[in-house]
């Protein structure tokens, strides 16, 4: 399949290259002329803008920071609806807010296009192994399309609902997460500041009403989980800076549908304090530190 | 084995009828004449005094409602360390702060009566079906004497550490519970408020990373989890007075122990707002109302 | 002296009225009909676009609701900066965040206008009476100029800084004020479920360490403050979807600034909640009652 | 007069000293023999317990750490309550619980006495002094007689109603500061990390709704208040540990009231953090610390 695969960051590069090796043939944009040439040298084709990129492709596939770059990448005069085929399959993959996807989507209906969201989780390391989760928004037609090509980037390819469920699944699961990961670690550091020993206390906790993926695969405290970021010192996992992003995310789309999220509002300030300490690049578990007294 | 066994209210109403079916004989005690007689009926003998129960026991089994409870009726003139013989296996079942039940385990030791804490979760449910979780905390000596008892009211029996690491495992566990809970439904009412399916999105949590118990076997959102109190009607569970009361030991008890628990302390005045309103007697779980509009 | 005045709803139609009665020779634009007649009846002209109002205006006055309306008013085709002559004075009145009005600045800067920022506070009431507060952020030099006009609409004209600098000052003064009336809120209801008279409880507050506007001129307690709107049921002031917008402006410029707001987020939740229910017309001091059992 | 000063500690001590400057006769009680002998020294008489000091006295004042120690003072066999004459009239300066100082005055009334209790506010400054404020809490005769002397250790004496108001009026009025504190904060590190000169910003609070105290006479940013303990390294003011007892005063009397307290639980676990960082001897404004960059 010919397919247009904007935006080659820490995220699209791998991605790419998992699509790549399945047999695909990429048209390739992105404004890093270093990540370029290397994917060139795997096969892929360069093309100057996202709107090159688009115009002879059968799929569209685009993996951004943010919704500023999703909407100028879809809407601008060089981009991807400026050249994509009517007809033609399209899925954004960033992790954006539910409304800015939802607009793209619309522009693109004016001119027969169907853009789905599908925004992954599984970092780096997921997108590496071709395991990402994908959460997928989209109408049931375009995701029988997209599930077989995602299946080759991922592992767990999940249909949410209509274009933007994408977006609300992945931004609802993180909002929880965000919360769960500080309320296990107030947990973990009040059981050890009275006096129960850690190990124990997690196991107590995994096997009762407390039990969570942050306490029971994840946990902040050094040494429960050997596999955990905090067994080696909060690195290589899931940056406390990407955590602050999408409780942004969260936060502000909850202000905008005029929902309140009271929890949410304050784990997003303490990964805030958390960040201007200097920590916002360890793992969003190192969290546990604002709870425990410096050495 | 002759059991005093005192406090005979919601909780150890049933766990005493527990005991009495094993077989033992049961000295009891509770300030309700009603209650006492029911029991005395199948077959246990009624107390003029916490004293008078402890008298010729093995074993003592006291489960109260508050500290204040448990400090009268084990250190009054005719509390049970006035009444029970030295190296008799006591174990206090009640849920409350670590201090209370290490001063009377102190009180007790000088007389060479060593003295368990071991409250439970499971509810009164649990305590009818005798499928109670104890958190003990004992010696190891103690709590293999205690081991086969308790297994007699519960299913699992779970060694904390020395007495009072029971109660700080109950209250780190319960501390999360309740913030799980606020998180889940602040995940769950904004995903609904965005406009995404709630049972997709519970799907979606609990095979992801916000998976955690409060959203995979106790869903807050009406009709997800078909056997949570939250379809039907919030009845019958774990009644948001109760979490608030167990909120408030984990915060006081941080307090204590010098140690911030930010959450923690949101969580409970959220309950206590629940309880103003009025609705301190439904399944905590209906915190979820005070995310959703009024109809 | 021919102003151009933008934007004429509650708070822009008063305002351009008090300019007319000065004097001033007004070209009015906005997209609601009724008031252009009214406005134009008292002397002022009804132009066609934000463009054609500022073409031979020596003055440029903009009042807009929101971020979006600045940047379009300003910067489209047929906007001010279409118009407006080089060296003309320009201030836009809008509450927005700072980063928009410092956008707008820097475009008009290309073309040698310089655009100040002036948000006000004192409601509709201050706006009908000429005795609103404009918090300016100019150059010096433009202020000087600014100054005799704005004191036509107001009382106090204080000079914050450079471009941006009003805006800052406003949402930092209104994340204080949104937190302040949550703690007066919380410190009289507690009060008075301990059992102090609240007339008392304020008046010590009101001579002590706790002593604010929100305690001593705006006290939430019916009764308290004669003049206030808690004594007229919470109608006539400030609204809380107005506090909700300012707090919503707040965090989020936080977030940009990478800057923690903890209380201040919570209180944005606090007012979500209320608005939620159903309360957001009300004035803010109305917040208190979610302290109060309901009736 | 023949007063009884039991508690000489850092504020009990510069009160009993300008008593005796006053005339008066103090009998003296406490556990530390040093300062009893310096205040012997000034012509005071040492006795062997508080029974003994109340003996022949004709007003009985505590000044003392906590709940505990004035419920031993009042209550024990050797304490005020058996030694003082009937009609005799006391108070109680400790600042604690209501609920305290309602049983101590419940059980004295059995006896015919009547306890006021008059906590206050002003610090071991004012106490040197002489210019405290009284908060009291008592019948208006007791007042009357109270007052005259009060006035020898304090400027401003504050009748707040029956027993118990006194502590209440200080634990609102102090939950408030401490919400207040936390919300300047915020606001004066927001403003700057966008940009705003802090002096002009504190100027525009104090003219406007957000003025208060913490902002206009104890502003936390270095400088703007030249006599506030910011400007003198956060040193010799108000300690952030002696605010997180008061909030923990407040929020454990909210919690047995049933009264929600939201932004003051969140205030009192951010002072709570503060302090297990070790700053908990600073002045509580530099809280503001929590909110800038470590330098």
């Amino acid at each position: 399949m010919k397919i247009a695969f904007i935006g080659l960051g820490n995220m699209g590069a791998p991605m790419a290259r998992n699509l790549i090796k399945a047999g695909h043939a990429l048209n390739l944009f992105d404004l890093n002329q270093t990540v370029l040439k290397e994917l060139a040298e795997l096969g892929g084709t360069i093309s100057d803008s996202p709107r090159d990129a688009s115009k002879d492709a059968e799929l569209v596939i685009t993996m951004l920071p943010a919704a500023a770059h999703v909407r100028s990448v879809w809407l601008n005069e060089d981009g991807v609806l400026a050249g994509i085929g009517k007809g033609v399959p399209a899925v954004d993959c960033s992790t954006i807010d539910p409304q800015t996807i939802r607009d793209v989507s619309a522009a693109a209906a004016k001119q027969g296009v169907v853009v789905a969201d599908a925004p992954v989780s599984g970092g780096t390391g997921g997108a590496q192994a071709g395991t990402l989760t994908f959460m997928v928004g989209a109408p049931l037609e375009l995701f029988a399309t997209l599930q077989p090509v995602l299946a080759q980037m991922g592992r767990n390819i999940v249909h949410c609902g209509d274009v933007g469920t994408g977006q609300i699944a992945k931004i609802c699961n993180n909002l929880l997460l965000g919360i769960s990961m500080v309320g296990v670690s107030e947990a973990m550091a009040l059981g050890d500041a009275l006096g129960i020993d850690t190990q124990v206390l997690a196991g107590i906790i995994n096997s009762s009403t407390g039990r969570c993926w942050s306490s029971d695969t994840y946990n902040p405290w050094p040494g429960v989980i050997e596999t955990a970021p905090s067994s080696r010192g909060y690195t290589g996992g899931f940056g406390a800076d990407l955590m602050l992003k999408d409780l942004g995310l969260a936060t502000e789309a909850a202000r905008q549908a005029k929902q309140p999220v009271i929890l949410g509002a304050v784990a997003q300030q303490l990964y805030q304090s958390m960040s201007q300490r200097g920590d916002g690049g360890k793992d969003f578990s190192a969290i546990i530190n604002s709870y425990r007294k410096p050495k």
